[in-house]
């Protein structure tokens, strides 16, 4: 599944083998930084996250972290891919809790590089939960999340006086793991469907038909305005602006990663082409 | 109320007294950058936010923003403060909207500068609209919210399995100018009071007591952890960890700007000191 593996050498010491070999055990104590890598715009690294990857020893990342990032760290850094390939399952999580804390107690700085911010959908609660519980010197870096980045590449503000006055962020990805069969996300639907809130939805393409049915059993307008940001601040960035009502069908026609912002702001969102704003429950002096 | 004045010479063209003497006025054409300036640590600004300072020749920014941050833009580049000054108002939002139009459309590469993201109860949506109302290009550099530098600097993660499936962002400021006499914020209690969701208030302070009885009544459980960080990701940045039950006391010890994080992840806060940790409500396995 993974490329990489752990042993030891005669000494005893731990050796990591990531397919360009085996990697030197170090003496002095390690650390694990949790850095957010923001939401794929090199230039939305933070500075702080440019210095902490110039000193990475080990760079144990996800996909969809541009190489211009990744570059960022030293040429020696070795780096390990723990996202999903296709065809092959990711990393599982205890494995890269357990390959991060081996790492640091060898003396390694261990950069764990993530999409986006560490703790918003992330699952650095249990990395730094690892990292605790073994005593390793643990510190995260925080990121510009992809849903903040989607609302600032196209115009729609998070937060706008009269139309939002809170911004939810949750995750459409259905978990089966609970053991519980579950098919469609856990969420709190009639939370979620008060008026004047913005919902960001991470994850959310594949179930958006269901999310969009329970927004609207729920009581949320069809009408209200839906976006769906596709790679949100690359150079591919696409931007398709919807109701409730048309979610699903918008949501057939995206194939990378993308975030969803469901809201009356998100009529404010800047698209190119044809967009039915009439369709669109927002009242005209309130778009731009 | 502001130090600025705006003013036509003699031929007509728009020049800004700021203290410092006029500007000149320019040929090309201008444009408006709304910039994330982040939490407050300098280093936690993106690289893109550096580059478009950088090239800032008039700089509008609110207080709270580090001089070594400000100190990006050319020393040649005009600064003009827009925030609250001791026993002043700040500048009204239509005033600071007509400025960095005003401006944009005599020529000049106008950065405004917010703290944290423009679009998470920054105001940028109101300046974005003036913008596109008058026809000036108008790009968003987002930046890291202080909630979210919060839950980084304290490990307390805003989203984490089993604790929190949803986190939101909402705003404490208890708003008078609609002329109806608010003297509380307007929030959607019952859908803040959900368990396993994170709520995130800003400006939440002078408020707490009443956002800590309010979420109280609507069913949230007053033993819930709640987490006061006071200057985020700053050298002076202070932590106190209660529950809603003890918000307004430790709210009463807080005079700097701060975030409130209230959820069961906060109990994961990492805070030195003496903390009854066993009074708040959250299973031993789960704190890290």
């Amino acid at each position: 599944v993974s490329d990489f593996r752990t042993d030891r050498d005669r000494d005893g010491r731990l050796v990591v083998f990531d397919g360009r070999g085996a990697s030197n055990a170090r003496a002095h104590e390690g650390r694990i930084w949790l850095v957010g890598a923001g939401p794929g715009d090199p230039e939305l690294l933070t500075l702080k996250a440019a210095r902490v990857l110039a000193g990475a020893e080990v760079l144990i990342h996800d996909r969809l972290i541009p190489d211009a990032i990744l570059d960022l760290a030293p040429p020696t850094a070795r780096r390990i891919f723990v996202g999903k390939r296709k065809a092959h399952h990711s990393v599982p999580q205890d494995e890269i809790n357990g390959l991060l804390v081996a790492l640091a107690l060898e003396g390694f700085e261990v950069v764990r590089l993530k999409g986006g911010d560490p703790f918003i959908f992330g699952r650095g609660g249990e990395e730094l939960a690892a990292a605790r519980a073994a005593g390793v010197p643990c510190e995260v870096v925080p990121g510009v999340s992809a849903g903040i980045a989607a609302s600032a590449s196209t115009g729609a503000p998070l937060t706008h006086r009269g139309l939002a006055q809170a911004v939810t962020f949750v995750t459409g990805h259905a978990a089966p793991d609970g053991g519980e069969g579950w098919s469609e996300p856990v969420l709190d639907w009639a939370a979620l469907a008060r008026p004047n809130h913005t919902v960001v939805v991470y994850m959310g393409v594949s179930t958006a038909a269901v999310i969009a049915r329970r927004l609207t059993e729920a009581g949320r307008a069809p009408q209200t305005p839906a976006l769906i940001v596709e790679n949100a601040s690359r150079p591919d960035e696409r931007r398709l602006l919807t109701t409730i009502a048309g979610l699903a069908e918008a949501a057939g026609e995206i194939h990378g990663p993308a975030v969803l912002i469901v809201g009356e702001i998100a009529a404010l969102a800047d698209i190119e082409g044809v967009v039915d704003r009439a369709a669109l429950e927002v009242p005209d002096w309130k778009r731009a």
